[in-house]
């Protein structure tokens, strides 16, 4: 047993540190150490106390949250150390406290810390114990503020990209533009890492892309289109054709006159004159540097008039050399309408040129998104076990489980011989919370008025619960 | 002239690194690499382009915003290096790009950029240049993305605060305790660091503290209170007085002689009968670690007949040996009613015991505040010149200046021989922002229909701006 408590501590050390630099011991309110030295002043600061880390509410007026920021928690445990500097610092700001405590303080880690949870991905529900951290008060006490900051943010995320992924069904293609509004640069990192286990399919972001390994996404903005002035400006003209078998010496003029049959076709749906030469030039230079990956922008001066039939020049010139353009994005307007006319040119063009496949050219849309009304039934059967809501005496049922389990696993067993859990990768996690989202009762899902999930107690866990506070709330006498 | 641009770059070097470690170059979209690759393709990626920050609204329904972010910005660009590490990883996501490409981007830096702005703590309007970043068009487009992900987050929260300190006024303490509700770690700290600027007196966050130098705040949880049983747990009960004469030996009796005292006055505004042991013994353990700054958090069990009479009898206690309890905690219920009745008790106390000040107990609340509504007139003399909206045409107005300033200073001058603007200090930037709210009209703070702060142009500006739209945005034709 000793090696085996042994072998879980070895394991634990190779945990790495926290994503974030600044997740230290001191990102954590001050009173968590003003009280660690009340309940080392008191002599208590080594006595056993568990915490549950639980929630009130789901987020988005919606019935379910997905759990998100474990690995970020127990990578903070594992590495749970206040180095000299710390200290010092610490004495600075408690100064009337004795240096007894500050030795308190320096030999701490999360050695003697237990930390039980649901796994990172899961579905969950209000009142339910996310983790239970268990160890000297005074430490698990320290642990709170970071473990609630490292939760809170991840869960809301993870919850509004698994919306997202509901509403838009599996066949959709999301992805998270998100970092230039986020909560600064953690916001941002954090925002993409928990969008991708929610279920989104690439992000933006390039440093989260390195670090957490999500595949990433993007094209070019109206800021590279306005930097254009016209065509006469591209020097380098040749593009070599996607075999490799020839060159075309002159792209730009190939587009133009792309361009030109375009203007003179009378089948397609919109009439056009002059496109923007700015944006003509833009998409030019784009496709000259990503001839196998050209995604068009089209919004900036007039999506229909010139956005789109400068696309289709672009496109139209790239499909003679054996490319396939990869679509436009539209990023402001009416996007429904928008992307209707844009389909219907998209199929005029297919059918006036005969090039099979161009109707069903991309277009990428980035607003928001409704999500849809959806119904499922249930069905129960098996042995009765006695359910009490945890607060309203009176709310109780009979409910015949259908499957049992462990709510909460042990991710960190401190000294105890509990089996350490193995931390997932991302794609794991993530395809956790997809099995989790699939299992779920779609009444509970939905966006409209879903049904509440009901988190009842034991017979023997509501009495105890009441127990504790009938006995510690004093009584008030009538005068 | 050549010496004064290296004395800039020599200070220059000396600013160190942005705070929070992930703000890299890769903290950006794709599409800014994406582009850059496409200017470069193109051969103007060294062309000089403008970029300026702005934005479009105000948050908070209000009209004005206070800007924060800046030095962190100028932090990134002056330590603007893209690494092998980094390098690698671009060449393995953008595969097909050209390798003189990573040559470019591996030689890049910020000295040939140059960047003006308003100084940080500023009041700001919609539409007004916040920033304006000049350089290589490759280059300044990769800042884009960092930039607006920097100040976007640091100037809501700025303005946050700036309006919690409007209507707090001058006199009140604003405390801020968000770390656990913030949006990730970074966004913890830097929720700190900008609540200190925008007026916030002190945070809970100690890592905030300790590396911004924000003055720190904190007492104890409700957790710390029920963690405790009875007061016959407290083993060491010793406090020497204040003036360290004498020393009380059993300390927990005095507090109980007190409490049995209140219990019997028949003067005070709430009867009451056992209050919380639990509490009771949570409060004094809390006493004898910080007898200099006793304060209490009251609502665990029931305010008035528990919480405030624990506090009290602790309170007489510590005022028997000299010491001056601070004050309550109410962190949930009517606050307003229980600070009330808090306030009578407090009063009646005083004069019961004869206790001078004890009817000025600090009692803290941790709750929303509302903004009041306020008046000011405005008088104006002087010249007279001709205003624009920048949009509208028909909106123009003859405006006298009372005063003229210019509104970007060069707080990054690249290889111009601009004079470099130092970084103020977090208490000078806390400063400026204090005098900028002083120097607004009030009806353009107010919370209820606040009056729109006019942004205009000069003629010339309006012309140049509508003149470039014009000839870009195609002309569409009547069918």
């Amino acid at each position: 047993m000793e090696s085996m408590a042994k072998e879980n501590g070895l394991a634990a050390s190779s945990i790495p540190a926290a994503t974030n630099p600044m997740v230290t011991p001191l990102l954590t309110d001050q009173y968590q150490f003003t009280m660690a030295y009340a309940y080392w002043k008191a002599g208590k600061h080594q006595e056993r106390a568990v915490f549950d880390l639980f929630f009130r509410k789901s987020p988005f007026g919606g019935e379910y949250t997905v759990f998100g920021g474990l690995e970020e928690c127990i990578r903070f445990v594992a590495n749970f150390r206040l180095d000299e500097e710390e200290i010092s610092y610490l004495q600075s700001v408690m100064p009337r406290c004795e240096d007894g405590f500050f030795e308190f303080l320096r030999d701490i880690d999360c050695s003697d810390v237990e930390v039980y949870a649901i796994p990172e991905g899961s579905v969950v529900f209000p009142k339910m114990p996310l983790m239970r951290v268990e160890g000297p008060v005074a430490v698990v006490q320290l642990l709170e503020t970071p473990f609630v900051n490292l939760v809170n943010f991840a869960s809301l995320v993870t919850t509004n990209a698994a919306r997202h992924r509901l509403v838009a069904g599996k066949s959709k293609t999301l992805l998270e533009f998100g970092l230039r509004r986020a909560q600064g640069p953690d916001g941002g990192m954090s925002a993409s890492r928990y969008c991708y286990i929610g279920g989104f399919d690439a992000t933006s972001n390039v440093a989260a892309g390195k670090l957490f390994g999500i595949p990433l996404c993007g094209t070019h903005s109206h800021a590279f289109v306005s930097s254009f002035m016209s065509p006469n400006e591209i020097i380098n003209r040749e593009l070599q054709s996607h075999d490799g078998s020839s060159t075309c010496q002159d792209f730009v003029n190939l587009v133009q006159t792309w361009l030109s049959k375009l203007q003179h076709a009378v089948s397609l749906p919109w009439f056009f004159g002059d496109t923007s030469q700015s944006e003509l030039a833009a998409f030019i230079s784009y496709a000259l540097a990503f001839p196998h990956n050209f995604l068009a922008l089209v919004d900036t001066y007039n999506v229909m008039r010139s956005g789109v039939p400068n696309f289709c020049a672009v496109a139209l010139a790239l499909n003679e050399l054996g490319y396939k353009a990869n679509g436009i994005r539209l990023d402001s307007g009416d996007l429904s309408y928008l992307s209707i006319e844009s389909r219907k040119f998209f199929h005029a063009i297919e059918k006036e040129f005969c090039i099979s496949g161009f109707g069903k050219t991309t277009i990428a849309a980035s607003n928001d998104l409704n999500e849809e009304t959806l119904d499922a039934l249930n069905k129960q059967v098996g042995e009765r076990i006695l359910c009490r809501h945890p607060f309203i005496e009176s709310k109780r049922a009979y409910v015949v489980p259908q499957r049992v389990e462990e709510l909460l696993k042990c991710y960190w067993p401190g000294k105890s011989y509990e089996k350490r859990e193995e931390l997932p990768s991302l794609q794991e996690m993530r395809n956790h919370c997809m099995q989790q989202l699939q299992k779920m009762r779609s009444d509970h899902m939905r966006r409209l008025n879903p049904t509440p999930y009901k988190v009842s107690v034991s017979g023997k866990l509501y009495d105890f619960i009441h127990f504790l506070w009938l006995s510690e709330a004093p009584v008030g006498e009538l005068q």
